[in-house]
């Protein structure tokens, strides 16, 4: 029996553990990426280790988030991370350099290699056949001081696709159509393996925008092989020496097989408030558009805002849309600057942003009350876009740019337009906003603004966990909810204690108050809690409030590992209906925690209405001995 | 004896009182102009006024200020504008076309007319001969509704240009040297007329990037000759028609005489925190630089970013400078895009920003802590970057890109390149985003927004005045301090009770609450009180605190007109040692307001130390109307 690429990887990288599925293994690292809106947290953890330098083949610290820099929080923080980047190794991608994944998928993706990155889209470049995942800060900084990481062997499921995409038919309608078979719970604990004859027919840039969106199934991550497509690839980016062949074995297994036949796939949209709320774009009709936006890690390549200037070229933005295009790095950028495209793109009323995450991250661009925005990018959370009553749908570039001239949603292919994208021979290599480490780190200052304030850390784990409930939520709650990260609070993600004034601020404002009042609680959540984004903010806040246990449903994976890296225990109930018997500010408690870790179940004692009802632990033993020094830096240090 | 520039187009187009320096004269307005942070309340007061389509010969409102969009606030703001603005006949130029006065410039602008519009640097278009001018929104919704402009006729001050600039010297050191002659307050009360055989030598955005900035002086407006240099750019931009030759008689008289000889001006640098406060830079020395920030309505010309896309052709950012561009207009983008300059720039490093005011008006881009930041901006005074520990130089784009290279200060003699610009025989020409008014106004829906808040108006002026001194400060405070600016507060421009609660927050936080607990009272301050912007706001939000008069030692020009029209008295000592004889909280009393108003003097008791001082009213008998209503609004609508 053959392996799958994910396999092939697991078995070059173990360190430790067995693979097999559901299992914890622990890999190792080869290459890590930051951006900052989580790497201010990840490289002051990374400090507190003690390391010298770094230990991964190449560990790179971005800057595409905090762009817009209202106060001096943002140029602060950036300073800070070029500095300490300097000092510990790390390669950095000054500001306007271009957006983490896709730089990072443009000169520092290798085939074959690990990465993690503080950014739930870093399986972007699963796109060139490595195993990029997206993890906590902490773990990102475990991982550059040369731990290992530890994930649960995910199911890999083969996505097989026949066929080839119809003019005007996109690389994102293929993953609105993953999103819509499987929806955004449909990838947890595993990853998603493309497959098929179709996959010849796909750019690295296409099969990036897929593995990219693929972090919306709350997949583990996703990979494309690496093929003579990929080798194109590096060889236009000069990388030739980078590129390996990375195929599957022929006589491959996988735990689960998914066909698309590409042929049969119509322009699609994920209509608001969730990436698999997927309809087919002729289906949806001609709704009136306020906003388009086309940029992000998702749709920013070289070839998609080719393919957007080639729509636009010659028309005019509709009187009534506002359109606004991020590409997604200064070589798409100067690429377009230079053969023509970026002034069609002007020429048509575009309005051209910074080359950075931007509106994605609700980060500038937020639509008018009650405005219908289309958007090439991954998620259309509400609220997300920084305007509550926004309408955000989720489609291809080929769809944003032909409603923009529109002025409402249009099925693409109503434009008579040739639009194939000649991927370049050479395309513009210049890596001068990547400053080197330097030689000696020891010489260099770290720059520490006075925003950047000490993170919170744990104490060890006692014989009882009780508190109150302190909120109790919905199923899906993205960490959006728990953490938000709009243009007023990503300025403060190196200052926890500001920032958890604002913990779960769109669903309860009196969550903060609350958890101070009552010295800390219990969070009580229904399933995929805490999916979306990687942030480890998400635990970090509640930690900082005092949060000692999340009782959930189910969780997300990424989230579910930054509980246990704060030593905030994650329980799951074991009978659903539970979760109906519990209410806000009850008093619960488990007496014996310390063996209910290693049971793997615990009884908890609801104190205000008398009932008892049982919640599983799920942790490795690793994980256990996590929580019992309460939380990953403590463990580290013990262990070191 | 001749008449200069300034009495031509006064006596052409007066329409009430005599043209004698000092005397008020009622003036018709042939154009208009408004952003989108003062242009909200202007429209708001236009509706108010019960027309059914504005008198001007055109009037067009422009969206430059907010456009990071954080919130809905902005993008319901620009839908309010734009369908206003259709309601009514104005022009709507899309967020995107560029900031107002280089697309007025370009594409509005005409000899021998008048302009007002609602920001300070409406001056701009005395580049080609227009008497422009800044003033309140009301002021400009007055003149949409076709009413005359007040003005008190201003000394007309000639500024005699002799010689030419050397290399690497530019417009921007002509205008700082005048500013280190003069003053921010060497322009209060005066006109400054361009003259002698410099002009010939200077283009047209040279001449702009002078006219903008003579803002910074406190003058009532700036203006150059219309000339064959003039004829070239309307005839590059397509507009020969709107190109009248406009010269001074030769024996005209003027009232005062400055001669600057352009051979001796070396590059210049405004040092922090004023405009004035002006140094060569060579003397400055190489002090290391954080940021350097290129554009803003004073210099992002095409002239300028070819000039600096020159400097940085092959040449890379240092690793420690964040260099910043914003490009003035759409045409002057799509053009550097089109010839291989933005290629340039990118390839350099730089980082592009969008079409509009953005850093200049602190909206975005703010330094980090201590951070030196080189703008070729217009303002640097304290706080307006939005980080308050920052030092902004303000300089030309020469100074700017040359020092950008370096990472330090520096003299951009040292760099022996040519940049040498020949102007375009035809610029980029496409209106396209300059949206026309409907047809029938009256068939046109007004979006308003939640934020939209109805604009506080005063109440007639009864017998007396009294209050207790809410606030006392300094000299030459700007409408920054009395309404600061910054990105978190621009998007409540609609929203009064909103913004009221910042007024005077840098300099006093708590005077919004104090105001409040005292029923409102008065302001006392030092010279040029109310400087800078023009923003209407800085009375507007005073008056919805309940400020019922100021008293200074004197008044910056449109802040004194902001307050008249808001029915607020503008009061100037008479004796200035009597300012050091009022305190905070101290009770003023004024008995007989009213005759106090036709003597032009009042006798002020001040209760809590027992003593008397008097204070000048110098108003027009027109202003005394106004400020008897209760403000412009009001007095317009009695008159009606």
């Amino acid at each position: 029996m053959g392996d799958n690429l994910v396999y092939k990887i697991l078995k070059n990288h173990l360190v430790e553990g067995t693979i097999e599925t559901g299992k914890e293994i622990g890999i190792k690292i080869d290459r890590t990426l930051t951006q900052d809106s989580t790497g201010t947290m990840a490289y002051l953890q990374l400090e507190a280790m003690g390391i010298d330098k770094v230990k991964t083949k190449k560990s790179v610290a971005f800057i595409d988030h905090n762009m817009l820099q209202q106060g001096f929080e943002n140029a602060d923080d950036h300073k800070f991370i070029q500095t300490v980047a300097s000092k510990y190794g790390v390669y950095f991608s000054k500001p306007g350099n271009g957006i983490c994944h896709q730089v990072f998928l443009e000169r520092f993706s290798v085939p074959g290699d690990t990465l993690i990155g503080s950014d739930s889209h870093t399986p972007t470049s699963g796109g060139v056949g490595m195993l990029a995942m997206g993890a906590g800060g902490l773990d990102v900084a475990l991982a550059m001081g040369g731990g290992a990481y530890y994930i649960n062997t995910p199911k890999v499921c083969k996505i097989n696709l026949i066929g080839k995409l119809q003019p005007m038919v996109a690389a994102k309608d293929i993953i609105l159509e993953v999103l819509r078979r499987l929806t955004v719970k449909g990838g947890v604990s595993r990853v998603f393996e493309y497959a098929g004859e179709g996959v010849k027919t796909l750019s690295v840039p296409e099969r990036a925008t897929i593995t990219n969106m693929g972090a919306e199934l709350g997949a583990t991550t996703s990979i494309f092989p690496s093929d003579e497509k990929t080798l194109e690839y590096f060889k236009a980016q000069g990388r030739e020496e980078d590129w390996i062949e990375f195929k599957p074995d022929e006589d491959a297994v996988y735990d689960e097989e998914v066909t698309i036949d590409l042929n049969e796939l119509k322009p699609l949209a994920a209509k608001p408030h969730s990436p698999d709320n997927v309809e087919e774009v002729e289906s949806i009709g001609k709704i009136k558009v306020d906003q388009v936006a086309i940029g992000s890690c998702t749709n920013s390549s070289y070839e998609d805002l080719m393919k957007v200037a080639k729509i636009l070229k010659g028309k005019k933005v509709h009187s009534d849309v506002s359109l606004v295009i991020a590409p997604g790095s200064r070589q798409v950028m100067e690429m377009i600057a230079r053969n023509g495209a970026l002034g069609d793109i002007i020429s048509a009323g575009a309005r051209i942003l910074e080359n950075s995450c931007g509106p994605c991250i609700g980060m500038g661009q937020a639509p008018g009350t009650d405005g219908v925005s289309l958007r090439t990018f991954n998620r259309n959370f509400y609220g997300r876009s920084g305007t509550l009553t926004a309408k955000v749908y989720l489609v291809s570039p080929e769809t944003a740019a032909v409603s923009a001239i529109n002025g409402y949603l249009t099925d693409p292919r109503e434009c008579n337009i040739d639009i194939k994208i000649e991927m370049p021979k050479e395309f513009l290599i210049d890596d001068s906003m990547i400053i080197k480490p330097a030689e000696e780190g020891e010489d260099v200052e770290v720059v520490r603004g006075p925003n950047i304030k000490p993170f919170p850390v744990n104490k060890p784990l006692g014989e009882e966990v009780s508190g109150k409930v302190l909120i109790k939520v919905e199923d899906n709650i993205t960490t959006d909810h728990i953490m938000p990260s709009n243009s007023k609070l990503l300025p403060f993600r190196s200052n926890i204690p500001y920032l958890a004034e604002y913990c779960f601020n769109t669903v309860d404002e009196e969550f903060p108050k609350r958890a101070k009042e009552n010295n800390g609680g219990i969070i009580v959540a229904g399933n995929n809690y805490g999916q979306g984004s990687s942030r480890e903010h998400a635990a970090l806040a509640p930690l900082y409030l005092g949060v000692r246990a999340v009782i959930a449903k189910s969780f997300a994976r990424i989230h579910k590992a930054n509980l246990i890296n704060n030593g905030i225990i994650p329980m799951e109930f074991e009978a659903e209906v539970d979760y109906d018997k519990v209410g806000l500010l009850d008093e619960l408690v488990i007496t014996n925690i310390q063996s209910a870790l290693v049971n793997g179940k615990a009884m908890i004692k609801n104190v205000t209405n008398g009932t008892f009802f049982n919640a599983y632990i799920n942790l490795s033993e690793k994980e256990i001995e996590v929580i019992k020094a309460g939380g990953r830096l403590n463990y580290v240090k013990v262990a070191i």
